[in-house]
């Protein structure tokens, strides 16, 4: 989630929450220079990778849901692609080569504004290594998928579709919200 | 484009860009309390509303771009899902009340980092109205599409894809990028 905003990142004068002219939302505006410090929704990109009938999934090495199965994906940086952060969060975290395939899911995480979008991709080879964000790494049947440890929503609704597309051997483009808590 | 941060916005300390440990690419850290101010892009989302065989376009009383020609369009904010930051720019900028349908194009700007998504959407019905930052509305045959007073490349591409893919039957969705400047 996003930090606190106190203090004006421009010039260190305190800055108050209020509508700017012209705007219809409270943002956060310094009380000195004017600037505005608009927050916004963040993409996390990743990758389903698969080899042969298999999925790549790899067991986090990091909070949140340090032990838990995840795609490898994480936040997009500024001045990239998402095909590029998709193939550099997969080379990261799995040290894996894979062709990208097409965008598979993106899934809206309002309570925590974020988007999460995540590309088939077809692995190249068997050479991956766990990175610093890794325990280790699988590749899973549909029926030995660890269900009950999966680290995110948005990864278990990921692979619940790509489980029942393949039965279909029609993969859309699935765009989705995780609904907000009660 | 992003601000500055010379200062923190937790404490108005002055921040330093380091690599923290564990990462790859420098940030902005405050030499303070610690606090790591991550900067991430920004998703620009909007709709390509369609009446019959016309588009709706709006003309920006704002700038950049001022005077020329877009499609509803802007930043999406914090909390809300992709389908709702379509449906409240639609709103917003033309008046309009709109159907949206499947995503249509997402094209990752990596220069300015963003990323804009488009759905196609079915206008409802004409009662449109421009809005503060519209000097006003109109819906183009494809011949009639003013292609020099086009706001931005996103839009451009966005409207030729359109164009191509309703003479043959068939929208897919397009993931591509604005090539950065040399």
């Amino acid at each position: 989630m996003d930090h606190d905003i106190n203090f004006c990142p421009i010039c260190a004068a305190p800055v108050s929450l209020r509508v700017p002219p012209g705007d219809t939302l409270p943002r956060h505006v310094c009380n000195a220079c004017g600037a505005i410090h608009y927050r916004n929704p963040r993409l996390v990109v990743g990758a389903l990778p698969v080899w042969e009938d298999r999925i790549l999934l790899c067991r986090r090495a990091i909070e949140p849901r340090l032990g838990c199965w995840t795609l490898p994906a994480g936040f997009m940086e500024n001045r990239e692609t998402v095909a590029e952060a998709a193939l550099r969060e997969t080379a990261e975290e799995v040290g894996a080569r894979v062709e990208l395939q097409a965008l598979y899911t993106m899934i809206s995480v309002p309570h925590i504004s974020q988007v999460h979008l995540v590309f088939r991709a077809r692995l190249l080879d068997l050479d991956y290594a766990a990175g610093e964000e890794t325990i280790e790494i699988a590749l899973f049947d549909e029926a030995a998928i660890p269900w009950d440890e999966i680290a995110f929503r948005t990864v278990a609704m990921t692979l619940r579709h790509f489980c029942a597309d393949r039965r279909r051997g029609v993969y859309g483009l699935h765009v989705e919200t995780v609904p907000r808590p009660e």
